[in-house]
């Protein structure tokens, strides 16, 4: 089932494995906004599906709750604009069940696109990746929280964005942010 | 003082009059979120200042408790980055506190320029807009927090940005993610 809009792009949110700001691998903590502001993007910009990925039983049973709350409970009808956005999220594991989930839907592998504060190898532009996504083709962008995907994932990918400038040195944007300005640049009008 | 990066824009989150999802008037409460993550991406944008607007006086104690935490408490040491971020916060009453400091600092009334979900009149293009920033223009661009901004602020406005779309008839954006894409299209590169 699609939407209106729907387009070929997937998005995860990794909790494990990131790194902390000592660039240690740690699993982090599900964040309620994550959730909500990202969701709220992703319907926004036709994102497929949002997959939540963390292997943590306590942090499955909380975005479980969630979820139920938005799709079936009182939220539902309370916020009906919520529960749209929330309809897309899917949680899973890892990434490797996001990214099965995605060559069952479509037949093939997925190209995996991570996403990084600092410039990586592999790099694709923003504007060919819309690109592509415009064409149909299965993608499927990863985020990390905390301070950012670990190696092993960056390396795994198949690709990775540019990190993002606003013309000053800072460099801190919010996993929220930086995922709402990412979507923009690839299918904002 | 000026930081490395910084322009003539500066951002105001409105929380005084603004609507609910029935279009009434209300003053909304200042969430922990909206300062810290339109900080982060306002300071990567070189934005010179993010003021918070509220008249209520429980609420702009709890920001001022919140900015003295990371200006000179534990956050300052804990995390200097988001010191940084949040040293460009400044708490007003409302928007015309906001207009007499940039007034005052620049020597002229900036350009206020409103944000909306839906089309209004006297629009000025991203572009457009970026490029009068880029020039030295002193802008103050004003952000509603629940509903949106009330009509008698779009109306005070010197000009209004369009709507951001995304490709579907979907229309609910944060207004965390609505500053950062408002931003990046202003000021990415």
């Amino acid at each position: 089932m699609t939407y209106q809009g729907e387009n070929s792009l997937s998005i995860a949110l990794v909790h494990y494995p990131v790194v902390n700001k000592r660039a240690e691998i740690i699993g982090s903590a599900v964040t309620n906004l994550d959730i909500h502001d990202i969701a709220r993007t992703a319907r926004t910009y036709g994102v497929s599906r949002y997959f939540i990925a963390t292997p943590y039983e306590d942090q499955r049973q909380l975005v479980e709750e969630l979820l139920a709350h938005w799709e079936t409970g009182y939220g539902a009808s309370y916020n009906p604009a919520r529960r749209e956005a929330l309809s897309i999220v899917r949680l899973v594991e890892d990434l490797d069940a996001a990214v099965d989930t995605l060559r069952a839907r479509y037949g093939r592998f997925p190209l995996i696109v991570a996403t990084s504060a600092v410039q990586r190898e592999k790099t694709l532009a923003y504007r060919e990746l819309g690109g592509r996504i415009r064409g149909g083709e299965p993608v499927l962008l990863v985020f990390g929280t905390a301070h950012g995907l670990a190696p092993e994932v960056i390396t795994r990918a198949d690709a990775t964005l540019p990190p993002i400038k606003g013309g000053t040195d800072y460099n801190h944007l919010s996993v929220r942010s930086a995922a709402s300005i990412v979507l923009d640049r690839l299918l904002g009008s």
